[in-house]
């Protein structure tokens, strides 16, 4: 590499679906990923859902040799699964948590738990710095009616705001991850927009791997096909993204992906398919070579729509405030009729106990549940207000500098 | 100021204590606060602990002349309370909440539920880019004992990490806030040293105001003096820290604080007094002229501090998690017993009822409460280790990093 003006590197991305208890052949398909990364020799390699510590030291082990350098992104309740191997120097990190992330009562989807997040890696490599990041947005159950839109909304503008400000030094941005979304989603729409990386499928040179690039295919045998009815080809939520800072220039030469079964063997990698990305970057020794900024109009139209899904999930967030406040409220009213009763027993106001000691006391231990369990509820309805409306806010306020400066990129 | 070469910043900090029927004289002081800003009209306003909104909207009301611009940052239940006003248009704003920030048991404390975080708000002077920060750090409630100590260095960590990460392309670095730590705590050394940022109190040429800079003084009549009694002159702990950015020079004119009571009034602003600096911005034409960076055998020295008090609170959250897990699972088997009791009972293998129904009852909702109290506890401490892991291996990557480059500032 070194002599050479055109710098080769080689980005694996993959969501690698390893939850310990639940997902199906776990360590057999992490040895596999492990044999792959190790056979094919990556520059970089971005992975999601490694949610057990040991499928990633078991990893980092296997990658000494070729990926010497890692790091495990830790954060939440059973960690963000985010973490990097590079060939060359991690020279600093920064984890940024997402504000909002689900409900923690949402026990079946669980993304609270995860504490979703993204992972800067900040890497040099022979003299360019790379800003490096991996994510992984709150998954989508249910697209014709997405209770989470409005929460990976907001997770795509605190991803693109994070990348905008923690990026202005770097000489080539990546961003690598499940973004659970479809690339024609608003979300991905913002971030490509406001940050202006682009999508190496549809940059790229050669192509080869699932039709459109799918990464969540019907062939996967780990796929759970009834919910890819819709997509007969299957569905592309896991993206590398790049862009060359000022002086510099990326193309992708080359993208692939895995095409569900593992060469050799039975079972694929994972429920996704990876992405393989080749990239050429150069020195183009002008300071003013950046990426065309992206036109204000767009920039306008696609942040009001992103508005709007914020504004929606506000409209619900309030409502579910309210309606845990009520609960609660309703609850204390009764513990208190209750706290009365037994002290008008106590105090013989009253002829005699009212009611069975028994019933009484189960009713005080129910009023009680449900007084707690409102209150957490509104407590945390209220935190999502909070971060609902501060988003708006903030996008608000990028649409006011927009317009007032129609030069701005 | 424009056509000078030299830009004059005038800038404001101040803790408010503005907490809705908590604080003392609250809206008086609020108002006093908005009649002091107007009069003096300063540049750039940094304010904690606004935690009203209706507080933020009566100052951004009364400021609407001399600090048109403003940004209210919000997190947790209640907001982070941070604020900032600015004479020149925000262009942009971003919000980093700190990973750790107390125990939302310790009700008393309340740290947990204002999310405590740090603010960015990206200002442009005359076409300077200014970094403005203001964050508020978790408050120290013993200083012999101080069991958050682990959570405020983290909290430093992160600032640090997060402004450096930010504020690659910025001019001018301003930071302002109540980090409620005294000069020479290992956190405020942790940040000085790592991000080059200079105290506004030890680089003044003139300086007016409490002796020793001292920000919380037992003349304030709503301080409580027997925290204040090892400080006979009170502590330092709301600071104005700056940095110039290459091809720039910042030196702070003058420095003030307000001395108690404030002026034609019987009562102070806050329970804080207000830092006020005059800083002089000046272009060097340059590009080198950065400040000179610490040296390596000194951060390494007060990185190496840090992670010992990191450790520390890991131990200590291990243990906790331990305890709490233990807990749950002893409920756990109680309410199993109870329910083999129960079912026995009820398919006659028992020779009767064993307790009276009562008891048995009241013992089961114990039990699951104490089984929920204590899944939630070791739920809050897991993610506790994991954040205290994450830093502990970020601090040991950065110290690798600079044993390996002892060229790197």
């Amino acid at each position: 590499m070194e002599g050479d003006p055109t710098l080769r590197l080689r980005v694996f991305d993959l969501n690698c679906w390893a939850i310990r208890y639940l997902s199906k052949r776990r360590q057999e398909r992490i040895r596999l990923i492990g044999d792959r990364l190790c056979q094919e020799g990556f520059d970089l390699v971005l992975l999601q859902e490694v949610w057990s510590e040991q499928d990633y030291s078991d990893l980092k082990a296997k990658l000494g040799g070729c990926c010497p350098y890692s790091h495990y992104f830790r954060s939440g309740v059973i960690g963000s699964g985010l973490c990097i191997f590079s060939k060359f120097p991690i020279l600093d990190t920064l984890l940024y948590q997402y504000s909002l992330n689900g409900y923690p009562y949402m026990l079946q989807h669980g993304d609270w738990f995860c504490g979703k997040s993204v992972g800067l890696a900040v890497i040099n490599i022979s003299g360019i710095v790379f800003n490096v990041y991996v994510t992984h947005l709150h998954a989508e159950y249910c697209r014709e009616k997405d209770a989470y839109l409005p929460h990976r909304v907001v997770q795509a503008w605190e991803l693109l705001q994070f990348i905008r400000h923690t990026a202005k030094a770097a000489d080539v941005v990546l961003l690598g991850g499940d973004l659970n979304m479809h690339p024609q989603d608003v979300g991905i729409r913002l971030l490509r927009c406001w940050t202006g990386l682009r999508d190496a499928f549809t940059e790229t040179k050669h192509f080869e791997g699932c039709e459109d690039g799918c990464t969540l295919i019907p062939n996967n045998c780990f796929t759970v096909n009834s919910e890819l009815q819709p997509f007969p080809l299957g569905i592309r939520i896991d993206y590398i993204l790049y862009k060359a800072g000022s002086g510099f220039t990326v193309r992708c030469e080359e993208l692939q992906t895995t095409t569900g079964t593992a060469p050799g063997t039975d079972i694929p990698y994972s429920d996704h398919e990876a992405v393989m990305a080749t990239l050429h970057i150069q020195r183009t020794g002008q300071a003013a070579g950046v990426t065309p900024s992206t036109a204000v109009p767009a920039l306008v139209e696609v942040l009001s729509e992103a508005r709007t899904e914020v504004r929606v999930g506000l409209q619900a967030a309030r409502r579910q405030r309210y309606s845990s406040g009520r609960m609660a409220l309703l609850a204390l009213l009764l513990l208190l009729l209750q706290a009365a009763a037994a002290l008008g027993a106590l105090v013989g106001l009253a002829g005699g106990q009212p009611f069975p000691k028994l019933s009484f006391a189960l009713l005080a231990f129910l009023a009680l549940g449900v007084l707690l369990l409102a209150t957490g509820l509104h407590l945390f309805h209220t935190i999502e207000v909070k971060m609902l409306q501060g988003t708006e806010e903030q996008m608000r306020m990028a649409l006011g500098v927009l317009q007032e400066r129609p030069g701005r990129s």
